[in-house]
């Protein structure tokens, strides 16, 4: 279901998704750096929200729920010029209306590269 | 500069840089979209970062000084499925060590798609 | 009905709240201050958050909906030891089920001192 | 150090401060509630911004640095009408010139009441 969408594009693949636990990858190269050579801000931003749709879809009644990203905030803590980084995304709320995420990126030695909380809006799908 | 970066990859485009006022646009097709067709908020905070920093580099001195993203935030407002979108980022404050930006996302109607909040750093260069 | 609360309690008033525009002020004194006698971040954060739920408030359907805080972000630009500060909340976004303001909090020159962004969500009245 | 401060006037009360391992509890009563008798929005987060400069001074060197809060963002995902709430702060990121703090405030169940993140920048004293 990831083809031809922005995932397929900068190279995000699933890893996990277990009832509110998700691990995904992402390299860091031509299609995901800033003109420095650092691992662009808004594509761990990108990562960071996969998780955390990707973590909230597998949970709701997909039958007459659908979720919708609300707000995504991060913090930038350590550059990347090459590799992988991975991310993985923590449930901390399930509520009826909106799901709140811990998401956070690290380099190959589990250092920290970004930390993101992400907030999902479960919203009835129209019949 | 921008050649072989996330912003050539997404198809950002830079229209106007003029001290504090940055103006951009992206197209929302299979490169900037999520699975369900909607343009991908991750792709919206890619583009509001990038005004940030866009418009922060011009103003810091490139001789002893880069900048670098710190924290974002954005609230997802309304859904996009095709077109482009264009962001319009505006310097709320220029201190001696960071930068914040208000970056706003609007569709070809002006209405508000995406609303972000960027602080960035600025930092001596290593000699 | 802001007797007995924490907007009391800060000295905040509400000077205006006109569809979708609330002022409001604080004073910067002992209730508001850090220990190294600064105005509070978090009694910035306080003061926006409560001229966002004000203005949120207004615009509902009082008989069927209330509406509460679901995220709220901020930048502390300046700091200020005395004196008051006045925040300006804009209605960014108004949905079926989520507001968003822009609040911007300036000193008494006009000049920056927080800038914060709050998502308030409208849920039924349970009958 | 909190006499005549925000902290005390919201009864702020620090239990432990470990090497960036922060606790403090705040009471849910009139100095913290919002107009419907739930905790205010604003209380958590002076709460959470209070344990993020309380940890954050404790890892200075106090005699060339000092220490203010940068940016707070905070989710509330369920109200308390009485009782006391506990942060519990764990530093994500210790750089040179920013710290990166999680806190999380629960209640007397450990159920989560709110999730903050807070950026502090580390500045040099003048002399």
């Amino acid at each position: 279901m990831y083809k031809n969408t922005l995932l397929e594009h900068l190279g995000i693949e699933f890893i996990k998704n277990d009832n509110g636990y998700v691990v995904a990858t992402m390299p860091v190269d031509n299609r995901t750096r800033q003109p420095f050579g650092l691992l662009h801000g808004g594509a761990s931003v990108a990562l960071a929200e996969s998780v955390a749709s990707h973590g909230s879809f597998e949970l709701i009644d997909k039958e007459t729920e659908a979720v919708v990203g609300l707000e995504i905030n991060a913090n930038h803590v350590r550059g990347k010029r090459d590799g992988i980084v991975t991310a993985t995304g923590t449930l901390l709320h399930r509520g009826r209306k909106t799901m709140v995420w811990d998401v956070r990126i690290t380099d190959e030695n589990g250092r920290l590269i970004c930390v993101s909380r992400c907030t999902m809006a479960i919203i009835p799908l129209e019949k």
